[in-house]
Formats: C-alpha cells, structure tokens, sequence
C-alpha cells in the first residue's frame, strides 16, 4: 500500500474514529454478544491471496464492533474507567507510523529523551521529589513486577548470581491488586511468602497487624524484604496509612512501593495531594496514566529513587547492543525484563500539552465532586446504602436486599448496554462498584445511570 | 476535542503519515542528534495551561522528528529490521480509539476471539499442529519469560506456593538472545543456573555438550528443568539442532523452548520450513509478528502445549474480576503476568488479510533470495568475508582489515544517515550485522548500501 492509498483508506479511518467519538454513546457499552459468535462468524484459515482493505473495515465494522465492550464509552463505569482522548489517538497514530523501538538511546533518541521529559513534568504534577528516576512500562503489573525485583536485589544482591529466594516475606494488604501477589509468583517469591494483612473499617491496611506480622517472620528466621502500599485500592479506592507504613518499613530496612496505578493520578490536583502523603519515602512508586490520564492504553510509569538497584537486577548487555554512546545515554533497556519499547512517551506529550495542568486537574477534579455528590444521592435513597468511602472517583454500594438481588441488577443493567458496572465483595457482601474516569462522562451520564440502577432495582 | 476537531487533525496526521511512507527515504536513517539535544529543547516544566493541536503537531515535526532513528526506514538494517506496514498503521488507528482492554473475554469478547482466530491462522502458516495454544504478549523477552515460568511450573508445582528454586538449572546456547537469561533472572532461577552451551562452527548448539552439561548437572544434585533452543539467533540467525536438542530434553524431561521471535516469520514460506523441523516437539514456541511480519511494535507470541501449566503458574483471579461467563469463555488475563492486554490481534487481522499467505510469503522470499545474492557479491570482493551462514535475511560479514578498521567503517555509514547496520562479535572478530525486513526494501537499496560500504571501506 503507498503512500496514496494510506492517505485515501487513511481519512475513511479519521472519520470512522471521529464519529465514533461523536457518538460512542449511541453502541451498548457492554458487548451484547455470546461465547464463540466472533470465531463462528471467521473462516477458520486465513485467505490465500490478499484482499482489499475495503473489505477489510467493511468487516471491521459488521464483525468487529459488535464483538467491543465500549471502554471508551462515557458510561463505562466498571473495573477503572480510562480515556482515549483525541490528542492520545492521534499520538497513537504516530507512534504506529514510525514504530520505533526506544530500547537503546541510539535506537531512538528523541524517544529516550521524551520519556525522560514528560516523565519529569508529570512527577512534578502528582508532587514526587526530583530524585525520583521514571520509566515506562506497558502496565502496572509489570511496573509492580520490577519494584518487587528491585526490592529483592536490595534485600540480597546476591539472589541474581544465586537464584532461590527462599526466606523473603512481601507485605501488603488483604486488598492489594492481584498483581502484586502475581508478580511475586513471577519472581519465585512464593504465595506462602506473600502477606496479606488486615484492614480497618475502611480498607486500610493495619499498621499494627503489619509491624506484627514483620516481628513474627523475623522470629521465625524470615526476610522481610518489601512492603506494597495502596493508594486507591481496586475495591474501594481506600488508602493505605502511608507514613506509618513508611515507619516500618524504614524501621526493618523494607523497600516501600506504594501503587498508585488509579490513585496517583489524583496527585495531579493540588487538594488531593494530602492522600499522597510520605509516598515521597517509598523506594517506587506506579502511576497508570492510561487509568485516569486520558492517554490511551498502555502507559504504566513506575518511579523510583533507586534506579541503581532496579538496574542491577535487570541490566545485562550482550555485545551486539553496546553502543559508542554508552557511557554518556540512558539506555531503558537496563532497567527491565522487556527489550522492545514502544514510543509511549509521545502520546504523554500529546496528552500533557493539549490539556496543560490545569485542564487534567478540572477533569480530575470533576470526577471527584461528582462521585461525593452521586455517593450522597444513593445515600439519601434509603433502599441503597454507600459502603465504602469515596475518596476518588469510585463509589461502592449496593442494595440493602440480598446479594442475590444486587447480582440481578447489575446483570440487568450490564445487559441493557445503558451503563456497565461491575462488583466487588465487601465484608462477605456483593456490591456494585461504580468508577468515573472517561473523558466524555458527563453528570447527566451519572445521574441518568442512577435513576436506571433505582427503575432497575425496584423490579429486578 | 470533539469529533469535528479530531477528524481535522487526523486528516493532517494521515497526511504527514502517507507522505512519510512515501520520503522516508529522505530522512536520515539514524539520528544525528547528540544526547540531551532534545531535552535542552524542550521545557523544564508541562505547560500550566493547554496547547493548541497546531502548536503540538509543529514541534512534532520540528522537535520530535529529527530526535528519530526510523526503523520504518528502507535501509534501516540494524537489529533486526521491522515494519509498520501501512494496514498494521490503520489498525493501531481503530486499536488506539477504542481503548479495550481484552484482560477478560467480558472486558471485549471480539479482543478474545479475534486472538484466539488470528492466532490459529499464524499457527497454520509457520505448520505448528492445532494442539498449540497462542496467547499474544508485548515482546518475545515476556513471552520467553512466560515460558520459563511454565517450565518451572512443569518442574516443580510446590514453587508457586513454597516460592525458591536453587536446584533448577537452565540451558540456551552461548547464542541465546540475553532475553532468555534476563528472564532465568527475574524469575529468580539465577545466573549461576544459567548454561551457556558451546556452538559449533556455524553458531549452532552443540548437542554433545547440552548432554554433557545436563549430565554434570544432575550428577551435582541439580535439576534440569528447561531448554531454550533458537531457530535464528541474534548475532547471525543461526538454527539450533532442534531436533537433537528435543531428544535431551525428552529424555530429561525437560521444558523445550524455541525461540523463533525473528526466524519464526520464515516459517510462513513452506521452502524454509525445514528450519522448524521437530519445533512441534517443543513445549513452547515464540514467534513475533512485529519483527518480520509486517506488523507494528509490539506483537509477540507464545504458542504453547501445555496452556494448563501456564495458566497453573499465573492464574489468580480476585472478586472484582470474575465473571459470569468464566466457565464458558477464555480469560487470557489467566495465562500471565499483565492484567491490561491492547487489542493487539486487530493489527494481526489487518495485515494478514490485506497481505494473504502468498502476499507475506512473497516479501519473506525477496528478503531470504537478496541476502543470499548480497552475500555472494560480499564474499566476492577480496576485501570483505562473509563470516556466517545466512539461512535468512541477516548476513554477517566484515572487511578483512582490522577490527578497528570495521568499527570505524560502520561508523562512518552510520552517521552517514543512508543505512543503518549493527554489529557483532563472532570468535572475537568485530562484524557487521546487516538485517533485511523492512517491508519498503528494494534490491536497489541493498546494492547502493552494499557499494557504499565498498566505497567507505577503502576511504576509511
């Protein structure tokens, strides 16, 4: 295909997308799709000869859209929800056609650099110290990977020469992401090995139950070697006691990561920064702008005030990927298990400068407000009760009748294709969980999702 | 930014898109920027307010642009060469506006069934047998990883809980890519476990010595657990003796991996399909679509026998993310470490539609014939040696001269800006590696790059 007619089936594509994000709200959000309707629907062997692209977006259009959950719809509301926002599509798109692997300086030096950049600008919107070293990966799982990596290599430098890492505890709380025990299980830590301490009332790790579990591994001839603090739990959006946290961890000599793949985002606005406190004490630190800054999916930056130690566990330069510029450039391939990187940076640039500080910060901002002001409109229906705080943009409810009751519901509401939302469980009770966070969400979005769940919930 | 707006912008973008894929000839192949050029050119501080899409775009074509070494470049021959071939580019377009996260067969059923269709079509092409399961990943270093912890799984099921792995050993040829070895590390098997298996004459694995080792191995108390053989290493796409290799780890009961993140794609031609002989005795194979099939970074597979023992090692699945459909549906969030998963099969579907086996087997047989003639009118200047095999597109060679006298001659082509190359180290010597892939590539593109090192090779 030339250059021409990439231009032609390349405009035909623009306008797919721009009407799509006129009127997203027109598809269900949830696929109303079964099991094994798309691959029924696909010829089992791939076509001999070529065809056209006509046919090609043809099918994309009639086989493939309906098979989308609308992530990019404004009443996205399940898990966290996240913004391909224009300037981020259109970065994309750019990224796509120079498709450059940033793995060396050399290999890219203007992606090497852009990282360093916009990696800057944003540790100092969400109020990290300069000492902090950024990084990208593609997402928060592999970022919390490489912080427990890096926490191992503290802990026991030798463990890279000798394997086996028998004796080291990871603690973190009972609602931890499951990625940090995941990537625990990657780095041979071992599940027996990952604490999951207890709660309070509002989701919060117990620091008390933390410093005993630490006493009680040490007597016991264990390692206590890493600590994960949540800013922003998935359940709940619940923050962890930071700086008491960061006392035993500074106490035991424990590396302190603290994941705020949804939370950290928030930091962004001046007003929340308080929820970030003593994060300037953790070893790292993961924020996903592809959660809540509008950048399209996959951006994970893990920050760190060891880039020595994260190097150490991973650098290893075989002799056809030195380069002259070695001892003066930041090579990022050092810093991680993967070689090939994606030109990520670009859409962060895209996406700061187009909305500047401020503009991220209104967004942001509105979230909130309109998760305490929805959270008090469910609170004040006295069919429903709110169950967790609302610190960020996620509220946590569910109808005062039986479990039962709430699964019919929200599986009512999902299939309806008006909104999606999806549920946790809460001291043994199935709730709702409803997260603000797309670019285009409006409060009639929010108020009019509402009113369905009540209409739904009466007759459900 | 509405649609309206995004559908002006986009336009410009495709536009700057077409004509770069017609000139990209006349950009350098590698950047001329010196370190920190970009970064002293751009502020210290994102703006407090937003940007016009002008502004941005400008400093895009300004800033940005020269900071590139363009890997979509025809005479971009370093590495491996690779491509954004024009429908990849308009699928990453639709793949960036949508913004799914196919971590769930829920979150987007068609980002699961169109993995899972496109999968079982590349399967076809590179004659692996229907029992291999596909899972896409970012890059082949995550995948090899993947598969190395579904050898340890394979080994040693108690490891997930129990955590440590002091006995297990692992084996790949001193040719290995450091991916393999960089993944032993991560998951915490350890670099003195790590066997770097001698080569023969043509960088191939000496099975002798992978027999002897094992057996020094088992004889010491260690556990041989896994294998990693390659069909087209790094330094000099060399193929390893697969079938010897999967006859000791049979016999060992050892995992067998192959690594065909490169030499894979070649598969698709039945002539070169004798380098994949007993492949599907391996318990996991890897091949990236985005090296040399056409596809846009990052695409990686894992093909896989054993799915159940890869998801054993991985799955762990939290409330908030069960589903309704989870007996039914395929979840590939269960097969490894990343929650988040882009729709990375769109791009697949494009390109292997717009192309079609003949089409994809066509540019793969140019690739292999051109290295082959280039490499016969290497070996015939007097001057130069070609210094490996060259079963595929990437020939090893170098001038007779002095190391010294190649390192400047690369040197001096590289700052050229006309093409690009790499290089290695084989027995010692300095050689250039030159890499064809790039989709754009023409045979007069090779011959002039081949008369211009002629011409810098006796000025140098």
């Amino acid at each position: 295909m030339n250059g021409e007619q990439f231009r032609e089936y390349g405009h035909q594509v623009v306008d797919w997308i721009a009407d799509y994000l006129d009127h997203t709200r027109d598809y269900p959000v949830l696929s109303q799709q079964k099991p094994g309707e798309l691959v029924d629907r696909l010829p089992l062997v791939a076509p001999e000869k070529g065809e056209s692209m006509d046919l090609i977006l043809d099918d994309f259009r009639k086989l493939i859209v309906p098979g989308i959950t609308h992530w990019n719809h404004p009443r996205f509301f399940a898990y966290f929800s996240i913004s391909a926002s224009a300037p981020g599509i259109l970065a994309e798109m750019l990224c796509a056609a120079l498709n450059v692997n940033g793995m060396l300086w050399k290999s890219s030096p203007a992606a090497t650099e852009l990282e360093q950049v916009t990696l800057s600008w944003l540790r100092q919107w969400i109020g990290l110290p300069d000492e902090f070293f950024g990084i990208i990966y593609d997402t928060a799982s592999i970022s919390t990977m490489h912080a427990i990596a890096a926490a191992r290599e503290m802990a026991d430098p030798d463990i890279r020469r000798r394997g086996g890492t028998g004796r080291l505890v990871l603690y973190t709380s009972e609602h931890a992401h499951s990625s940090v025990e995941k990537g625990a299980l990657a780095l041979g830590i071992g599940q027996e090995n990952v604490r999951k301490i207890g709660v309070d009332a509002e989701f919060r790790m117990n620091p008390a139950a933390l410093q005993s579990a630490v006493e009680n591994d040490k007597a016991a001839g264990k390692k206590p070697f890493c600590v994960v603090a949540t800013v922003g739990t998935t359940s709940t959006s619940s923050v962890d006691p930071v700086p008491a946290i960061a006392d035993i961890a500074e106490a035991t000599g424990m590396w302190l990561h603290v994941d705020g793949a949804y939370g950290g985002s928030a930091m962004v606005v001046p007003e929340y920064r308080h929820y970030f406190e003593a994060v300037n004490r953790a070893h790292s630190v993961v924020v996903n702008p592809h959660k809540w800054l509008f950048t399209p999916i996959d951006v994970s930056v893990l920050y760190t005030r060891e880039p020595e130690i994260l190097k150490r566990a991973f650098s290893l330069v075989p002799e056809y990927l030195k380069t002259a510029e070695d001892p003066r450039a930041l090579n990022y391939m050092d810093y991680g298990v993967q070689l090939g990187r994606r030109f990520r940076s670009l859409k962060l640039w895209f996406v700061f400068r187009y909305f500047g500080h401020e503009g991220v910060a209104h967004l942001i901002r509105n979230h909130v407000q309109w998760a305490g002001k929805l959270a008090n409109m469910i609170r004040a229906d006295p069919d429903y009760e709110v169950v967790a705080p609302t610190p960020f943009s996620l509220i946590c409810f569910r109808h005062r009748a039986s479990d039962q009751h709430n699964r019919d519901l929200l599986e009512k509401l999902n299939k309806s294709g008006k909104a999606f939302l999806s549920h946790t469980v809460l001291n043994g009770r199935y709730v709702l969980r409803l997260a603000i966070g797309n670019i285009a969400t409006t409060w009639e979005d929010l108020e009019e999702t509402w009113q369905l769940i009540q209409v739904l919930g009466k007759t459900t």
